[in-house]
Order: structure tokens, then C-alpha cells, then sequence
């Protein structure tokens, strides 16, 4: 695999970031074609490889719900492989949980959504009770000690009730951090938001909810996902999920779009001054491989770019020439 | 035309930001298809509609180098006859001042790159002929009365030279103020700067530069345009370059991308709080006449929401609804 000696030099050296890949749940949940057990532990392995520190690897969800998640156990059995890989499962409720913990997971995350709609669209309960469901499956996952992640989803704006307002986002996170959550990751699940938006919500959460415990999850609908995790990042954020080759968003909605692509946001932060731990030329392979899964090209905005470099990288390796002029 | 009556509501009103579109100028100077007179008008006056305030219109460089700019008279002409528009041309020199004056052409550019190389293989002069051809060019351009914009192009890295020294762009900037340049424009020429990048350089100019006389024109290559622009904006520049469909870059080079599309850096400013004047419907409607003249469809990484909302906002008028859920 050729290295990228240079990116450009970094201002100065910031502390390091965990970017979260959520292509195999996230990503893969809403495609038509449903990538086999066989394709997406390969996919897996190779984000490892990359050095992805912290993979969501599948969801404990009804599998007549989500079928492309009814290799949840397997997919689990795959990532405990890969330690000391991060690898966690989506956990919707104590059912879900306890098939997580049946399969040996160490990480579960669960899904809030911050308005009544959403919840009654997507789950069929009302935000009391989804609430309530969350932090029990909280609870419970701390109680069997497992490592949480409380996700608010439509934190910004929801498809059905317009903006979110900021004092419910922090009321309910505060509801998932005293229910045993050790992080809250605030998600822009439609992809609505621009920096000004994280900068105001973030600005409502974090008095109360302290920056270290935080993460984003952003979309990059409106092309914005990169220049909204560089606002959290100025805030002091420093967990993001993102998805390799920008996976995710439903297909049967034309034009929408995917979650921030994985090597968008390495690049940014990269060249940010912050370590990321993940090779981009090994991250490009992972995106290549999941293009050949789904049969289609993936890539986020800065991959015609980054295949560039990786290709003249590899030819300057193959001359024996040490010179990388950097673009 | 349908408005779009909601992208997101803006923590604040922030004040004005000007946007200049320079896809007639940078954008089709290097595409292989010769679009025509009566092409570039019809998109000039497309992009006037929208309220774009300033675009670049053409450029006084030599036909016999730039083919595609032989009609600058001729677009200068169909750009005076939409005032108030603001309309500039590039003059390379005292020459090209010349035939930009006989135009009628009321704002000139000159643009002087930022390193030795560069100049040597753009225009065949030192970086020291390049900076005394320009700096006479925006003197005798002001001595006539016209306004007059100075970029500095490379000015965060030089494909031959690598990243370029902060202390060479203030000195150049500060050299093209002296000789009159109502704005400098700070070019990331080949998109090569990360958000830090931006203000490490801006960091070093500011205290020197007046920021109100600074734009930034930005690139699109490894997919941080936005952030860029955001990054800018948070330090308080309020002007800045972009291409309608994000049109620009070499098509020889594969991979290569343009200049931020105007599109996606319109949506970033109006949803944090900043008016543009443009209106974004009326914007994709130029972009779409942009990419039926290349034959090629065009369209910044905003764009398949922005026609979404558009089918939609058009769909609701036409039911005579005027409700508008906004995404």
C-alpha cells in the first residue's frame, strides 16, 4: 500500500480524533442489494486495516424489520476477530440487547429520536416511551458492562416537525448520559444542518454536556458534512461517525444523500493537525471494495483527488524515487 | 420561478456576504467545448437573474493563448447592458487593460501567482516581472477609473513549489494595495488548503490587510471548499469567489475539480445567517443552462437536494398549498 508523505503541513499538532465508520450499519441498512455476510466481513476487515479505530458494525434490529441486518451474530463473531478493533452493534430496545450480548458484543449503541413523530414513524412510540425504552436498554447494557452510545437522531431538524429545539436535544441527552450513556452522539440524521446550526446547538449542549462524552453524526445531504464536523471540531468535538465512500441515505429517495464520507473527514482532519490513526490509501481500497458490493461507484467529494495521489504515489514507489511533489 | 421558502432558520441575521461567479471566466477558460457568444451571454444573464451581484465575465488575455476568451468585447458588451450589475474582466497586462477599457469594461482583475515557478510557467516571467507587470496594470486600470480586484493566485501551495510561505502572500498583497487593488483576492488556486490552512494563512494577513478588501477564491479538488468558505467567514471575510455547478478545472486532468460550486457555497451563507441576494431556484436554473451548453450535467455537491425542494416547492405551488415542510 503506498503512503501519502504529504497532505499538507498541518498549522500545528492537535490531539488526536475517533472517527466511527458506519457503512455496515448505517450505510448498508438501506440498500437494495443486500451484500452477503461473506462481502461485508471483508468490508469490515479491510476499515481494520485501514486503521478505523471504531467500526458500527451491524444492528440488533428485528431482522423482518432490517433483513439486511439478520447477520447481526455473525458480523459480531467477525469483529471480535479483528481486536482491539472498537466494534459496536446498534441495540433498539432489551430484545436487541440481549441478542448483542448472546453474540458477544462489547459495544452497543442506541437510537433516540428527539420528536414525537419521528419516533411514532419510525418505531411506532410515542417519545415518552421510546425515552423510556432507550434508557432501560441503557441501563441494562451498563449493567452487563458494556460500553454505550446514546444516539439522539433528527437532533437538528426532523422530516416531519421542521427544526428540533436545542433545550430538547439536551434534556434528552441528559436523559441517556444518567441512564448509563458514556457517550451522546448528536445526529443530523437527515442531513439539514449547516455549520451555523452546529454551532448554536452545540453551544446550547455543551455548558451541560461535557465535550469529551460528545460526538456528530453528520450527513452530507446539502453538501455541508465536512464544513459542519470542522464547526464541532472548533468546539472542541473530537468523535465523529462518518461513512466510507459517503454510504447511506435511502435509495428510494432520489438524490439522497449518505452520511459524511469516511475519507472526506480523515482528509479535513488530517490536515487539520489532528490523528485519525487511518490510512487514506487503505481507506481507499475499503471504498473500492464496497463500490464492488453494491455494484456501483462510491467515493466522497475528495476521491477523485485522493486516487490521484495514491496512483502517483504507487508510481513514484515503483521508480524508486523517494521526491512526492504533494498534489 | 418557485422560492424556497425555508432552508433552515439562521441563529442570527449576520450582514451581507458578496458572492462574484467566475464560471464564465475560470470556469470555461479550460473546457474543451468552445461555448459560444450567445451561450455565455444567455448564462451571464441567467446568472444576473438569480441576483448574483458580481460575476467575472470573460477575460482580455491573448486569443491565440485562451480561444475560448476571444469574444471578452463582445460578453463585456451583453454584461453592461444588465447594470447594475457588477461585471470584471481579467486584464493579464497593460495590453489586455487596453482592449478591456475600449470594451467599456468598468472592473478589472489582475492576477499575479505567488511563486517563481508558477509565473515562469503560466505567463514565461520571473515572480518579480510578474509582480511589476501587475502592479502597473492595476496602476494605469485605477488612473482610468476603473475598480479593480488583485489575486494572488497559489497562495496556499504551488503545484511545482509546494506550500507557499504566508510572508511571500502578505508581502504580494500588500504590493498590490500599494498599486491600487480595491480587493485582494487570496486564490487556493488548485484547492490544495484544508480549513487550518485557511486560517493560518488568513491569521497572518489579517492584522495587515483590511479584511473588507479581502476575498477568497476557492477550489473544490479535495472536496473542502465549504469548510474552507466557513472558515474564512468565521474570521470575517465577506467576499468570495465561486463557479455556478461548480464548473472550472482542467477536464485533461482526471479528477480534477472546480471552483467551490456557487450553489453549494450560497446555501452555506444563507443558512448561517448571511444574505446573498441570490436566489437559489433562479441559480439552479443557470447551472442547468450551464451544463446543457458543455453537454455535460453540472452541479455542486448541493445539488440533488436544491432540485428536490425546487420539484417540491413548485409541486405545492401549483396545488395552491402554502405549506412547505422544508426538506
Amino acid at each position: 500500500m503506498p503512503t501519502l508523505p504529504h497532505l499538507f503541513p498541518s498549522p500545528e499538532t492537535r490531539g488526536r480524533v475517533v472517527v466511527t465508520d458506519v457503512a455496515l450499519r448505517d450505510g448498508l441498512q438501506n440498500q437494495p442489494q443486500h451484500v452477503g455476510t461473506a462481502g461485508k466481513a471483508a468490508l469490515l476487515r479491510a476499515l481494520a486495516a485501514a486503521g478505523v479505530p471504531s467500526i458500527e458494525a451491524t444492528s440488533f434490529v428485528s431482522p423482518k424489520a432490517v433483513p439486511q441486518m439478520a447477520d447481526a451474530t455473525a458480523m459480531i463473531a467477525e469483529a471480535l476477530a479483528l481486536a482491539p478493533l472498537r466494534a459496536s452493534a446498534l441495540a433498539p430496545n432489551l430484545k436487541g440487547l440481549e441478542r448483542a450480548v448472546a453474540a458477544g458484543t462489547k459495544e452497543v449503541a442506541v437510537v433516540l429520536s428527539c420528536t414525537e413523530t419521528m419516533n411514532r414513524k419510525n418505531i411506532n412510540m410515542s417519545l415518552g416511551e421510546a425515552t423510556r425504552v432507550g434508557c432501560e436498554t441503557l441501563r441494562a447494557a451498563r449493567a452487563q458492562g458494556l460500553a454505550t452510545r446514546g444516539y439522539l437522531a433528527v437532533a437538528f431538524e426532523c422530516p416531519f416537525e421542521g427544526p428540533t429545539p436545542p433545550e430538547r436535544v439536551l434534556a434528552l441527552g441528559l436523559a441517556l448520559l444518567d441512564a448509563g450513556a458514556d457517550e451522546i452522539v448528536i445526529a443530523d440524521t437527515i442531513g439539514a444542518a449547516g455549520p451555523a446550526q452546529v454551532q448554536q446547538l452545540l453551544g446550547r449542549l455543551l455548558p451541560q454536556l461535557p465535550v469529551d462524552r460528545l460526538g456528530l453524526h453528520l450527513h452530507d445531504t446539502r453538501g455541508m458534512g465536512v464544513a459542519n464536523a470542522y464547526a464541532g471540531l472548533e468546539l472542541g468535538v473530537r468523535r465523529f461517525d462518518a461513512s466510507a465512500g459517503g454510504l447511506g441515505g435511502c435509495p428510494f429517495a432520489p438524490g439522497a444523500s449518505g452520511n459524511v464520507a469516511t475519507e472526506d473527514l480523515v482528509l479535513m482532519l488530517e490536515q487539520s493537525g489532528f490523528a485519525t490513526g487511518i490510512s487514506l490509501p487503505a481507506l481507499a481500497s475499503a471504498v473500492d471494495l464496497a463500490g464492488e458490493l453494491l455494484g456501483r461507484p462510491l467515493g466522497g467529494h475528495s476521491m477523485p483527488w485522493l486516487r490521484r495521489q495514491i496512483a502517483r504515489a504507487a508510481a513514484e514507489s515503483r521508480a524508486g524515487r523517494e521526491e512526492f511533489p504533494g498534489r
